[in-house]
Formats: C-alpha cells, sequence, structure tokens
C-alpha cells in the first residue's frame, strides 16, 4: 500500500570499467525483493562506460547534436542520438573531473537492458531498472528527474479502455510512470551526486517483471514521435525555420540583436531592392521598375514583418517605389 | 534517510462546502508528523469548491482558455486563468459525475494556502500542501501529475551557488521538488480518483516548514514567464501566430486540410492578385501591371512558400506575370 524509497549510499568514485551491480549489491542495507524497481543515474553509467571527454564543451556538445529545437543566446535546447531533448545535448560538466565533461549513453534502454540482466541474476529477484536523467520542461521552471532508459518495467500505464468509479471511460490517461519513478528517486538521492543508486519498493507488483512489452518497450516508449509533437521547434525557432534558415537562433536575447536579426532574416536581393532599418520601421526601396524588383520588395517586406512579429520588434514596414513604376 | 508515501483511502464522495481537513485527519491510519507533506488532487479541491458545471465541455474550455498555445485537429493546448498550459484547460471530464465537468481552481496557491493553515492549526504539526494536478509534456509522451498549488513547502530546490564534490559550481540547477513530490504521489494514489490524500514522509525537514519564501512563494514559482519560455506556442502555431492569425490552428491534421490551411494563410487581396491550388504547386498569377499588384504577388507568394514550409506541404510556388508588366 506504501512506497518507500532509499538511496544506496558510500560508494567511492565509480571509473570506467566498474561493474556497477556487483557495486549496488556489495553496498544494499538488505536483500531487493520481487518488485524492486533500482534507479541509477545516467551519470554513474557513464561514467562506468568511460563517456568521458576532455574535448571543449561546445563541441562535444555539437557532436551530440542531432537538431537544434531552440536557441536562445548561449542556450541551446537540442535533440540528442537517442531522441531526448535535452539542454546542451544532456552533456554534463557537474560531478566530473575539472575540464571534463561526460556524454549520454547513446543507447540508454541498451544499457538499462544489459544491467537489469545482470540484476536479476546476480539478485535472483524480479526487479526493475531505470537509467534516469535530469531534464529541464517547456513551460515550467527547474528540472525533474526522468527515465531515459528502462529494463523490465512498464513505463506507461494507460488507462484508455478502463473506466473511472463512475462509469466514465478514461480515454486519454497514459500515466508516464517511469518519469514520477525517476523523479521521486531524486527527492532522496541528494544533489552532490554520491548517491547514483536509489531502490523503490512498494510499486504495483505487475508493473515490473519479465512480461511481454514491458521488459522490452524500454523508456524509448516515452519520446514522442516527430509526427505528434507540437513544440519539435521553439515558438521563434519554427518561424526562423519556416523562413528558410536552418540554424535558427531563436530568442537573439537583446532588443538590438533582435533588429539586428530580422534584417538579416529579410534575405534581399541587393541588386532588386534596399533595406534600411531607422528607429522608426524597415524601408524596402525598390531599385528599378521592373516586375522581379517589385515582386522582390513584396517578398522581402513580408519576411520583415513576420521575422519582426516573431521577433517582438514592434516596427512598420515600408516599402518605397521611387523609381518610375507601371502604377 | 528514507522516503514514504501511503495514500490515505476510504473517502466516500466529495460535494460541494464538504471540509477536507476534517476529511482527511478523520482517515489518516497514523498522526501526521513534523515534516510531512500531504499531496491533494486539485480534482478533490475543485469539488469542494463546487467547481463543477454542467455547460457543454467545449464551451468550459472556452472560458478557461486565457490563449491558445498550441492545436492540432480537437485537441488544444492552452494557458488558463492560474498560468498553466494544459491540454483542454485542464477542464477533467473523468471522475465526475456523467454530463458535468469539473475546472480547476482559479488560485491553486490561495487554495493550499487555506488548507495548509487549517492543516497545521488542527493537526499541530509543521506540515507542507501540495495541490496536484496531471499534466502532459511537450517531447515525451504521457502525463505526470504536478504542483499547481503548494503551501508550507520548498517548491524549487536551487543549488546555484553551492559546489558539487569536485568543486565544480553548480550553476544552473533548479530542481522542481515539488513537481517531483506530485508525481511521486501520484504513484501510490491509484488510478480511479478514489484517493485524493496522499501522505509523504521524510522530505528533508528544512524543505517544510513556514519558512520565509516556502510557504509564501507557491507552486506559482514553477511557472516559466513569457519572456523566458522559448515554447510559447507550438511549433507551427508560431508560424501562423507570426503571419498575422491571432487564431492559430497549428497542425492541420490531414494533409488535405494542411494545403486548404496553406491557401488560406496567403491571405491574398483578389482584386491584385489570384491564388491557385494545383498538385504540383501553388499559382499566383497578377491581375494588372501596377507596383501594387506585383508586390502584392511577392507578398502572397512568400507567405504561401513560408505556410507550405511551416505545414510540411511540399509543394513550389509558382509567380506569373501574365499582363504587359515593366520586366
Amino acid at each position: 500500500m506504501s512506497l518507500t524509497l532509499w538511496p544506496v549510499t558510500g560508494l567511492g568514485e565509480v571509473s570506467a570499467g566498474d561493474d556497477l551491480v556487483q557495486l549496488l549489491l556489495g553496498r544494499l542495507d538488505e536483500p531487493l525483493r520481487d518488485g524492486d524497481v533500482v534507479v541509477i543515474t545516467s551519470k554513474i553509467v557513464s561514467k562506468a562506460l568511460g563517456l568521458v571527454s576532455t574535448a571543449d564543451r561546445e563541441a562535444v556538445i555539437d557532436a551530440e547534436t542531432v537538431r537544434v529545437v531552440a536557441r536562445r543566446g548561449p542556450t541551446r535546447i537540442v535533440r540528442n542520438p537517442a531522441g531526448l531533448t535535452m539542454a546542451a545535448a544532456g552533456v554534463d560538466a557537474s560531478n566530473t573531473v575539472p575540464g571534463t565533461v561526460l556524454t549520454l549513453p547513446r543507447d540508454p534502454d541498451g544499457e538499462a537492458l544489459a544491467l537489469w540482466r545482470r540484476l536479476r541474476r546476480r539478485a535472483g529477484v524480479e526487479v526493475g531498472v531505470v537509467l534516469s536523467d535530469t531534464a529541464g520542461r517547456a513551460w515550467r521552471r527547474g528540472q525533474t528527474d526522468i527515465a531515459i532508459g528502462s529494463a523490465g518495467l512498464k513505463v506507461v500505464d494507460s488507462l484508455s479502455g478502463t473506466q473511472d468509479t463512475y462509469g466514465n471511460a478514461l480515454h486519454v490517461t497514459e500515466r508516464a510512470v517511469a518519469d514520477e519513478i525517476a523523479g521521486a528517486a531524486e527527492l532522496v538521492a541528494g544533489k552532490t551526486g554520491r548517491t547514483p543508486f536509489v531502490v523503490v519498493r512498494g510499486l504495483p507488483r505487475h508493473w515490473v517483471g519479465d512480461h511481454w512489452a514491458t521488459a522490452r518497450a524500454g523508456a524509448r516508449t516515452l519520446l514522442r514521435p516527430d509526427d505528434e509533437d507540437m513544440f519539435g521547434l521553439g515558438a521563434r525557432d519554427a518561424v526562423e525555420v519556416a523562413l528558410g534558415d536552418d540554424d535558427p537562433t531563436g530568442f537573439p536575447g537583446a532588443a538590438a540583436d533582435a533588429v539586428a536579426r530580422v534584417r538579416d532574416l529579410a534575405a534581399a536581393d541587393p541588386s532588386l531592392v534596399d533595406v534600411e532599418v531607422a528607429d522608426d520601421g524597415f524601408r524596402v526601396t525598390v531599385l528599378h521598375d521592373g516586375a522581379d524588383a517589385m515582386i522582390e520588395a513584396g517578398r522581402v517586406a513580408e519576411r520583415l514583418r513576420i521575422a519582426a512579429r516573431a521577433h517582438q520588434v514592434d516596427r512598420p514596414v515600408e516599402v518605397r517605389t521611387t523609381v518610375a513604376s507601371g502604377r
């Protein structure tokens, strides 16, 4: 009926090649039981895998970036090779030797599966494994721990097809229980990084075990597919991408930067039109009276209006046809 | 060292005007202690406040919508009056009498504060209160419970200014502990809605109490301010808003709908240009040879290109200047 979580303490430094299952079992105050879930920080898994780099942090983030989701000044929220959307691609410079950074496992479900297989065999009980990492959220401040890998565990508890106590069908509820477990574990893991294992006892027994579609599905089940994801780009980044920029800057930060960015996004052909930026607005001047220059002026003026709206630059756009035209 | 959570069970139906603190205290198996946190589902608070409506669900969602964040077919993710970003504005048709819906409290921190004051006084111990609700996330499938209100509790545990065990400064880490507590409570609350109270015991003692900036800050601390929020609009919605549409449709759903939507977003002046939609592309025809018609053609063609990119309609845009022009 109750849920209990406790940290496994007293571990020393973990290095590449260390046997995490042995370290865990050697430090348990009491044996694991059927139905327990062990939450393991991805940081300790990365250390045991030797995923440490002495390269420049920005270069490592570049290498871990599949695509930029949103950018604001120096902050990059990106999709990483494991499909996770995280600031700095999940590259971690805390609780690691100064001058080094850790990267996330490329296949966190695979690592969880390997750890789970050894843990089951060695402990002789039916347990689940969650690999956790810290992630920010849209709309809400602060970070929570989420499940980036898992094995032997139900990660989503789907309530579709069931009824509430009034007999209403529960259509759309899918509980991301693996994320809630990872977040709960963080509450007891402490903040300085020396408690990489948390035992969770008391979850519904049928969530844990080697059932079909639980042990195998993994935490990748929790990744929203691109075609269902309404937030695959930041709001301003999405406009920049729609304007044809493959390297969006999103939030430029300072207001002056936003004006310069809007000017750049106009992408005017200087042989056809001239673009001026003034405090009272943008001015597009047609350089000759051909249809191509007029059409370009309409195109550029509209790009300026759209970019200005996205970057909240409140300046009007004026088109000047100073040359003799067909009007 | 360990964290324990258990549900308070055996409650009957809750109606408007019911005293939730009395119901809770009457059902506790053991007394609350200093440092405990009680997680209360917002649903039960809404019921006790009488926030039930027999109006049409869509009309209720309209009334609870401050602005649309993202839209996809019938799904609306909106900002609600409490500042929360939620599907259907948090309006709830499950675990309520058929034909009725529940709305969220307009001031969940205020409700948490009122419950906390009465609970502290009645129980005679220093406890915290979290009001929880279920919310979806960007990028990740499934829902988790989050803290929409709180009192007497540290909601964000900021690690800035502290150091990790290597002496690295921990700059940016802010743990959204109230959200992790709400999510943990959901793991034991059960899914059919009859366990609206969960007791959490074993959190760091200094997180709970009537300190400055903890009791008072509330869960609104967790709302990301607009100027820091890179995901204040869905990706496609952001482009539509940048195109000047105040009522974005975001994801139109079907491919044919997307083409129609792109056509609408062109917003052409029919006295100046004609827009045709064909399988092989969009065609913008200039209707006379004045500068205004040429400029309009450039404007409309660019809007079609931008909208098509955002809605992933892979059709080129052609501009036809069939009338005698200056070229």
